[in-house]
């Protein structure tokens, strides 16, 4: 049994759980615990299908047992999950969601949305703040509210958002003036109209007769597009902006900028 | 990130929990993660410390999540645990108690008992199959009793059990007819006489200062000595028989044995 002490899993390993349904499709087990291993952290995150029905008992028990210190929360949860928690910081309460908790040392359960922070890290890590910038953000359901979220409480100048669903886009405004009254945020159009920054939160580019989410036209090598479509790797609309010299990043640097903000969550330097 | 794909944890993976109140100290993950490991299995054992006054609920939560494929049990929950499978296998019922829990296809809960099938497959492994053997057991508390309940089992000729709790003692032979009736299993004290298995089932040989727990007057080389306590790896029983030429298995053996027992009974071949 020479391999015993190889199995990163011990009765005193910090627990950390990522609840959704399903979770056969979720990456946060591979790419968290990449980041555990990488950093030398006993913790380990696992995935549990909590059916949808019992999400709330279910919840209760997780929140009970001693070793497990924190929580994911996926499709469809991130909204009930808000009920559950004793504490909401800022991004959770305007983001209208949560998707992590973590055990306070008073024991209470705080929870915060990083859907956005994810984003925001990613343009960090490749030289882009956000802090002053003009930003288009086009898409403005689940994860793009919480990115406009994030991009106002990181100081972006002008947020226009541009959504088929106006009603929608007007909310998300509201939401980013109440959070963020220095923001100047306006509905605009699909299009880049002399914009530092351009982000696709619509779907649009996951399958390949989608067509492209917004014009680029106009754009060029000083302005850099964020595509948050995780697969493939080079969305069309990603394709479009390199021949056209502008910087691009992909969704795939978003869930990386996200393990890393929900791990420090979690109390852990990464 | 290229470690992404080196920790054996995702969606996909299928789950199984040990609980406890406490769990710090439980070494099936190590043990059973390594038998995953080394067979290729994408399944993992995390230890889940569940509070004593929400074992029942927690229970019925775990029991629901989709991708949790079975549950060990250990301290203080064996006893509890019979109340919430839908099923306990003969093992189990004998023993008074369930240490391991899986779904069947049809979705229903099964229970059965591993302490003593840990032994068994440790002695067969050493070559001392317990058919058609007399055995001496000392001790007959939890795991005295689920080792007679598994000797029994197994076919054993003759069981003398020894307890200074003789009420104990009488209420495990009890149980041993009721599973095996063609077994002869008596009250004896805790001395060797003639038997081919002695096997120490008290804790007496985990503090330093503890006293032999049993009389291996007449032992020699074609006798088995078995003692479960784990720690030592050599206990002063263990050391006193290989003085006098007794082969000696130890406690951790009787750990291996369980959990290669309980991973099989999980549906892996390991």
């Amino acid at each position: 049994m020479s391999e015993i002490d190889s199995i990163p899993v011990s009765g005193a390993t910090a627990l950390y759980a990522i609840v959704g349904d399903p979770v056969a499709q979720v990456r946060s087990p591979q790419v968290i615990n990449a980041l555990f291993a990488q950093a030398g952290i006993d913790a380990l995150l696992v995935p549990l299908h909590v059916p949808r029905a019992r999400f709330a008992d279910t919840m209760r028990s997780l929140m009970s047992i001693e070793n497990l210190q924190g929580i994911v929360l996926t499709v469809p949860f991130k909204v009930d999950a808000k009920a559950l928690v004793d504490h909401m910081l800022p991004g959770a309460r305007a983001a209208g969601a949560v998707n992590a908790m973590r055990r306070s040392k008073e024991g209470a359960w705080e929870g915060d949305m990083f859907d956005g922070a994810g984003l925001v890290r990613a343009l960090q890590d490749h030289g882009h703040t956000p802090e002053s910038k003009r930003v288009l953000l086009v898409g403005t359901g689940g994860a793009g509210r919480a990115i406009a979220i994030a991009l106002a409480q990181h100081g972006v100048r002008e947020l226009a958002l541009s959504d088929i669903d106006h009603a929608r886009a007007q909310e998300v405004a509201q939401a980013v003036r109440d959070i963020a009254p220095n923001c100047r945020c306006t509905i605009a159009p699909a299009a880049f109209d002399g914009h530092d920054i351009v982000i696709n939160a619509t779907p649009l580019g996951m399958r390949p007769d989608d067509p492209l989410p917004l014009d680029l036209a106009g754009m060029g090598a000083s302005h850099v597009l964020f595509d948050i479509v995780p697969k493939p790797d080079i969305t069309p609309l990603m394709r479009e902006a390199q021949t056209r010299g502008i910087a691009t990043i992909g969704g795939k640097r978003m869930i990386e900028g996200q393990a890393r903000a929900i791990t420090e969550f979690f109390g852990h330097r990464v």
